[in-house]
């Protein structure tokens, strides 16, 4: 079914909200109170181009949390289990952050400014407040605000020629998940190589508000050769990919381990992050469920609304949190948390979708 | 313009989804990471049906927080200014929350099982964060989750007489903002005589999804002659009635002697309240800006959907947040932040909608 998205301020527009208007957007979600496209054209002709040219995203809705004074770096380090003490000030870490019985809060980006300054790009949680929460209950000297920064993704084969145009040379040399202070006009900002596809790209944190729509203009001036064209976080591309979606693919229920995290937390307890013990135990006795990419058989399925039952024998064995049909690889496309002893490559599942039960399939990897 | 929502695990459907689905609606905002009805049949005739019979909405997205354990009590008055030590085991508050700086991160209602155990029935943000990382950080004996409840509201001039029905006649012994435990079936749900609009009802807390649809289709069923309808909060109702809306009127940036919320600020230092050094400073200087009413002449105008500029002298002194056309009273009722100088009744100034500069008069209070 088809319904409309009402419109306040309390779902908060961006700074390209203009430009993805008048460009043709059909379809939105909420993101992090904020409105986040998910559909241009159709949804397969915009992976179709998202994976042959080059697309500008709006994702204003990576909201920045800036720790800010003397404890910021003991602060960031308490919120992942991940260590941070090798990061440079030109990089950037994908970095699960946990609880205190460490379940998943948030799966951001961590930028490093300096020892003082960071910036986390969060996904669909108010990490905010954790974050506040943790820094007052702790009494630690760091601010804790949202700056007004608004991302705007590059991504698709094209992306490094389109950049170079806009940005110059320097942007070849940005290695992943490094970045660069570049100029657009007068403002510096920072320009990573990374975003939320496989193809390859760049995200810019723009400074504000006020520098959104001019630069929006100048990528789409500088690319019209390159078939440049707005585009959002593609669901097929991503479930392809193996892309996890906080709030879809995992939540507060679930552990890094889990999710497969398990390289970004540290397994000596030399850090001081707040969920070290309860992962630690967990690291012992080995996750209860992973994710997993999973196949799934016969026609094309509408996109999953809710989480479907993953079943043998009868029990349910784990679900299904997002899915799709690809082009590509003519198949259902998913991604799943499976219980232990269930998620072996080759494993043949019933899983429940609302266009009735089908045949499940654990893949070894992503379609990638 | 009109664009459609799409489906994801991470928008949450409700306990009542099927049944609001059923029964024709709409269009949705996204409220909490949940899916919020805005419209059944149109604003108006949804406003109309709302103040003449009895409406049905689900207000899941009204999520529990649930502290539980020995520290309860202490972190509830931490979390608000609000004296919280006469209030009783069948009571609801109203209890602004607020950060160390006096700033408010959500208004929800507090309902007070014992000392040991509340929920906070939240506004739209992830109040489990702050209450959770507070905790935490202050090393509180106590537990914080979200427990498996969605409220359904019943409103409008017959929401007792339904309720009667299908609750029992204890229904009418229930005082504004109290409670009672009253059976469903086998389950017993909390009750309260409290509601989203000025039209009078009840919320059911209704525990565990299982029992959302079997309710919902015992209120339809009982309600037929009463002509009970499904419905939601209504833009125009709750304008003329003042209820403020977080996220729209009011956010990080205010403080609730801003949102006219001093009654609910306790004025002396005997409760151990985070932001009272902040709030008790604020009071002596007063606030620079406070919530007013406020009607903008002219023909009907769309919603707000973003804050919209309100000038003195080509000087920005405020803004307006929610605005609607009402029927009832012939103007366009807003709901605006007005700077210290400029709030008295009365007071003429203009406001810059996307339809136009437009005059608007500060209002003695709201349309009730």
């Amino acid at each position: 079914m088809v319904y409309t998205i009402s419109h306040s301020r309390r779902v908060r527009a961006t700074p390209f909200t203009a430009g993805v208007e008048a460009a043709g957007v059909s379809a939105y979600t909420v993101y992090n109170r904020m409105l986040l496209p998910t559909v241009f054209d159709s949804v397969e002709s915009d992976y179709r181009h998202l994976k042959e040219h080059v697309q500008v995203w709006d994702v204003s809705v990576e909201r920045q949390i800036e720790l800010n004074g003397p404890d910021a770096s003991h602060l960031m380090q308490l919120l992942t289990p991940r260590d941070l003490r090798k990061m440079q000030s030109d990089q950037c870490y994908y970095v699960p952050i946990t609880d205190e019985d460490g379940k998943m809060l948030n799966d951001p980006v961590a930028i490093k400014h300096s020892d003082t300054r960071w910036w986390v790009s969060i996904a669909d949680s108010d990490l905010l407040l954790w974050i506040k929460g943790l820094a007052v209950g702790r009494g630690l000297d760091v601010r804790v605000f949202e700056p007004d920064v608004s991302p705007l993704a590059i991504q698709g084969p094209k992306a490094e020629t389109l950049m170079a145009r806009v940005f110059g040379p320097q942007v070849r040399d940005i290695g992943f998940f490094r970045y660069k202070r570049l100029f657009f006009g007068k403002s510096a900002f920072i320009v990573a190589r990374s975003g939320y596809s496989k193809q390859g790209g760049f995200e810019i944190y723009v400074e504000g508000a006020e520098n959104g729509m001019p630069l929006w203009n100048a990528l789409f001036d500088a690319g019209q050769d390159l078939h440049v064209r707005p585009g959002c976080p593609n669901l097929i591309e991503r479930i392809e990919g193996g892309l996890l979606s906080y709030g879809n693919d995992m939540n507060m229920e679930n552990s890094p381990l889990e999710c497969g995290l398990s390289k970004f937390c540290k397994p000596a307890d030399d850090i001081d992050h707040i969920g070290f013990g309860a992962i630690s135990r967990e690291r012992n006795t080995g996750p209860l469920r992973q994710i997993r990419a999973i196949a799934v058989q016969g026609a094309p399925l509408q996109p999953a609304r809710a989480a479907w039952p993953l079943m043998k024998d009868g029990q349910r064995v784990g679900q299904i949190t997002s899915a799709t049909w690809s082009p590509d690889f003519s198949t259902n496309v998913a991604i799943g948390m499976v219980d232990a002893g269930h998620w072996e490559a080759g494993t043949v599942l019933i899983v429940e979708t609302p266009e009735g039960p089908r045949e499940a399939i654990i893949e070894e990897k992503f379609w990638i």
